[in-house]
């Protein structure tokens, strides 16, 4: 058997991307700029998608900027919209648990002379409020914050948060980086009030390469990425045809009977932590069940080191993480689990389980019975 | 019939490219970075096209850099190396005759700060070495010069311009966009003296969304985008696993046999040369069969718009472009057309026929046929 449980870092494409992606590479290639028909066919594709997106979305089609991914998304927020309000300040504000593709442009950009305050959480992973308030200046630009975390599935008070810097600083503009969190909730950003809003395709069953940064129409922003004058200047380069098709099509499939949809994940969460929990030695980090998000549990456990459980499990065909798989092959000890209070000799025996719609209970049954198998002798071994 | 001559916009992919697309969107979907055995079969992907690629222009693999396609390798390579190196200088040469993804970030560069030379050409495209040579001063950290120019396949002469360069100023470098270039030429930047080179793989049969640039491991270059720190930190975000699979697809197949290919373009542009030469009222603007790239002929039709003509020949099923088609909707007149000599009452009147592996001389045929009956139509309503 196989259990594949690291949906976070990414995802099997669903049938109709493949059969998408196929067809705009075979049949419907053309360059979407091209002025004849095959060209004009190719357009429809991206705005097919554009649609779908910005439905999903409830904002306007002409918000929705097509880009290479979540890094890219992350990266165009935060330097996009520094550098295009210089003048009106140079303080950002953000989190101490975000991911990589958020806390390392800001570093590039604290080179360039910006200022960055970096929020802590509580245990739950929930970022201080009140620091946030008292942290927004008048030169305060940009606040960007995490919408679903990574690793252990907190979610963000995106609502409070927004409500604070409005009666703050009404021109701080809002970042959520919302890369685990598209596809698994209904995301209003005018009603939540997000001004620009992440999202990566391979998290929801799309195809990687290929994500999107929704930009509200008032938002001030510079290219990453200067050429042809694609996308109203703002992102050029030939779009991808096959991997935009995708994403619009695991976009409208994630929706479609959406409720049931996240239903399956919390029924699959739940189980597991269930399951989890009755092994021995075992804490969970993941806020229980509905508390968090539907595909995240991270798990401690005692007297293992979690890089020895993961290679355990692979050899029994389950698949999961050590923190974040996200952050490259050098990642120092996790911020987030830190963050939230992960007792120190637990750091490096945590994993994550993450799930997507394609998992079944039967596959955590599976994965249930091997840890049980598994942890004695592993435990048996690093006691010295 | 159909006949597609907008190669050089982009192309169909190859079965084999079609075949490793899918199979790494649903069997080895896994994240490189991931620990376990399905990140590893992910990654061994990455590794696959890396060595296949370095292979194709005799350099390190670790001086090949995946990106999102050839605008982000340009963008990378220009503002990258500027960013990198502006302690040794604030001058950059390069052409008049451009393509958008290098001429707009230039101008990018010119906000900040920096000088650009822009060299003219000859009638032939080519660039004025005199003036090169004349232009490099001690302050000078780049000339960027494309390989092949997208609008008449005139080939720049790449040694002549990295010899002058060495000899007036070693430590500028040297970037070659070679994004019409690469898979029509063995390009050998180590032997040429290119440190910087931008490619594309959807212009040789391959995946829309991806490209690589090639970086000489000397050079000193800043990222475009940050985070989770994949390939060495220079291009973060979980790598494209289909879109580099599918482009080391490409590639391997593009250079299989890698003289009769190019033998094959060459027989369909001499065949187009000659049939177009035989119309009334037509000039050819590119460097006639051997003494341009393989895949593009440039023809100006006298007392036709071009648009109308291609709007003509697409009812026909035959697709050409007018100008370049991957400088968005909004082109202006062309400046390399002006810049070649094209006459000023012939700027509106040219079409781009570029050819791919695909294409047949039956296709040049019908589309010979088709012309001989539009034209004299299309010139009868033209005149008033």
């Amino acid at each position: 058997m196989q259990a594949y449980f690291d949906n976070s870092a990414t995802t099997k494409v669903f049938d109709s991307v493949r059969d998408i992606v196929v067809k705009t590479m075979t049949e419907d290639y053309a360059n979407p700029s091209a002025r004849h028909r095959k060209g004009m066919e190719a357009e429809n594709y991206i705005r097919a998608a554009r649609a779908v997106i910005a439905k999903s979305l409830k904002v306007q089609e002409k918000e929705i900027l097509f880009t290479s991914g979540g890094s890219e998304s992350n990266n165009m927020a935060l330097i996009g919209t520094a550098m295009a309000n210089k003048r009106a300040g140079n303080h950002i504000i953000s989190s101490n648990i975000e991911h990589p593709s958020v806390y390392n442009p800001l570093g590039f950009l604290e080179e360039q002379g910006y200022k960055v305050t970096y929020l802590p959480v509580d245990h739950a992973g929930h970022i201080d409020l009140t620091q946030l308030e008292e942290s927004i200046r008048p030169e305060t630009i940009l606040v960007s914050v995490m919408y679903v975390n990574n690793e252990v599935g907190t979610v963000e008070p995106v609502e409070e948060i927004s409500r604070i810097i409005r009666r703050k600083n009404p021109n701080t503009l809002f970042h959520a980086d919302a890369i685990q969190a598209y596809g698994k909730y209904e995301i209003r950003p005018k009603r939540q009030g997000i001004d620009l809003l992440s999202v990566s395709a391979h998290k929801l069953h799309g195809p990687k390469g290929v994500g999107f940064l929704y930009i509200d129409s008032r938002v001030k922003i510079k290219p990453l990425i200067y050429g042809g004058g694609q996308q109203q200047g703002l992102r050029s380069g030939t779009e991808n045809v096959p991997g935009v098709a995708g994403m619009g099509a695991a976009v409208e499939e994630m929706f479609k009977d959406h409720p049931k949809k996240i239903d399956h994940l919390y029924e699959l969460k739940e189980y597991a932590e269930r399951k989890l929990s009755q092994l021995p030695g075992v804490t969970l980090n993941n806020p229980p069940g509905r508390e968090g998000a539907p595909q995240i549990v991270s798990a401690s456990f005692e007297g293992v080191k979690s890089e020895v459980l993961l290679h355990a499990l692979e050899e029994k065909g389950i698949y999961v993480s050590s923190g974040s798989a996200c952050s490259s092959n050098h990642p120092g000890l996790s911020g987030t689990l830190k963050g939230v209070g992960v007792r120190q000799e637990l750091l490096d025996s945590t994993l994550r389980f993450s799930f997507g719609l394609f998992n079944t209970k039967e596959e955590i049954d599976y994965a249930a019975q091997q840890l049980e198998e598994i942890l004695p002798v592993l435990r048996r071994f690093s006691r010295k």
